[in-house]
């Protein structure tokens, strides 16, 4: 059966596991014939849920994990002792070359750590970065790095930058993506230190498309495709995005709602909104890869449901299809040599 | 006539200058009787301009500064060579005690680079934070810093805790004000090298409520009232906030006049929404203080118009009254000693 793209799923990861996830799994057989999920987790509960779900049985396949790893818990003692757990089992199916991708909703920090410990970098990836898409006024844009690489270097960020360009080309269909290094003024001699010993070394490089500096205020206008940041200001932008969208669609809502005149106003408006705020939501993007492995990883948000899970599953064929690691791996042999 | 609170206002910085400076100076100094506005700017224009106003004459002086220092300008030789501009002469006023505060709506760089040099630091204060409100679900919060203090160390976010505090409770009336430091993550245990370095320093503070990080996610919903964080990180909040809120409102505008239907429910629910989104706009709360200077600097939004500036000089009035400068010269020789 090796024409199977095979995927392995976090069946126990996120707040929504396992029914959503699921769901999302059949939801993600049912539309490509290409993939083969293998769902891990708890057996019996899994095969029990599964008895009410109509789907290719070749392409779907449950593989036993008996543990959890817990959001609270300390991620590098979770890898190590909790050996059957799903994202342990997940991720060894992909470093055993018996699964292309592991898509999990559960704790970013087991997933980061066990990225690279169990699934381990390419040879020459310095630190492997999260790069989630983000939505703009035009469209998306990635955001590299939000993972757990605080206090990068500027060797990092320039790696970062190059596997975030071969991503949006070749993922996204975005031709020679325009890559942009955060920062807090459009000059170049703007900066804290490490943009500034970073900024140069970007513009040297001869196999992006470097158009300087953002603002942060660009970045939700489509300012620059690929998002280059250290990931504590990932982070930041990434939670503040999500933050200040939920509380300004909560006030418009509180204020539709506050006269009988806007409550009419609200009903006939509302369709439209809808359409609108979708199209500003970031789960209709799937999750975020974890880029520079020896395998795909895929991050999904905690709170992910059936349909952000299916995106995130379909978002691994892409990328196997497009070779993405090989040529993340030439790339950098190639800076290398 | 020393009842009056004197502040300086720079007449020539900002998009809408003078214009717009001019209305917002008289609509402060007829609201409030106890205010006088010193217009620092080209004099003939500004007198010129002044004729079509109708004010209390003795509440405002026009202080002639031939020069302009442009946006686009290095700020330290700007505040060096270019010595009758506005924004040097008003920051004299300020040091030489014909001013108790100056407003200016100029270049961030040259306001910060002068506040330093020309107004000069309280003794003991190592860096003067720029310290704006943001809005939030509940109110408002102090950002500090987003000036010009990259590569900020421990002790120096120590100080803008202290100084924010200061600033929330005596100007912002907000008793014993919650203090939080901007992680990713909420345990103690997560961060940046800065982070986990003054974490257990504020932890310490006696004289601060130091409630824990606060993650990007929560500053939109009043997580605290007190903001703390390097100035690279506050300027990317800063920034994002308005690029997110500014094309959410687009997006949903657009959204609304996408078909006949949603047209008449956004006839319906403009007025709600216009108040709504009025509560969310950062330039109802004046300007931004820089602190921890031998007098008062207000930066305002270079967009500013008559509303921000006429706001940002009543601000100077509750500064004064509280004698926050006492309160902070007390709190940092208080630390030293």
């Amino acid at each position: 059966m090796q024409e199977f793209i095979k995927v392995a799923v976090d069946a126990m990861g996120g707040d929504h596991a396992p029914d959503e996830i699921i769901k999302g799994a059949v939801e993600a057989i049912k539309l490509r014939k290409d993939i083969q999920v293998l769902l891990v987790g708890q057996q019996e509960i899994l095969e029990e849920k599964l008895r009410a779900c109509s789907y290719p049985e070749e392409q779907l396949k449950v593989v036993q994990a008996s543990e959890v790893i817990e959001t609270a818990e300390a991620p590098v003692a979770a890898i190590r002792t909790k050996k059957d757990s799903s994202i342990v089992v997940g991720m060894k199916l992909v470093k055993n070359g018996e699964a292309d991708a592991f898509v999990s909703a559960g704790s970013s920090g087991a997933v980061l750590v066990g990225g690279q410990v169990l699934v381990g970098r390419i040879k020459g990836v310095e630190r492997p970065p999260l790069a989630p898409l983000i939505p703009t006024e035009k469209g998306v844009s990635l955001l590299i790095d939000c993972g757990a690489n605080v206090d990068a270097r500027p060797s990092h960020l320039v790696q970062f930058a190059k596997m975030g360009s071969i991503y949006m080309e070749h993922v996204m269909g975005i031709a020679n993506p325009r890559v942009a290094i955060v920062n807090i003024g459009a000059e170049e001699e703007k900066g804290n230190a490490l943009v500034k010993e970073t900024f140069p070394l970007l513009k040297a490089c001869g196999d992006i498309h470097f158009i300087g500096s953002i603002e942060a205020r660009e970045i939700p206008h489509g300012g620059a495709d690929v998002i280059v940041c250290e990931a504590f200001v990932g982070n930041v932008i990434l939670k503040l995005y999500e933050g200040v969208g939920a509380v300004l669609v909560s006030k418009i809502k509180a204020g539709m709602m506050s006269s009988l005149r806007s409550k009419i106003g609200a009903l006939l408006v509302k369709p439209a909104l809808k359409q609108t705020l979708k199209s500003f939501d970031a789960s209709e993007y799937g999750g975020a890869p974890l880029l520079g492995l020896k395998g795909l990883v895929v991050k999904t948000h905690g709170s992910s449901k059936a349909k952000e899970v299916r995106n995130s599953i379909i978002q691994c064929v892409t990328f196997q299809e497009q070779h993405i690691n090989d040529k993340i791996k030439e790339n950098i042999l190639r800076e290398d040599g």
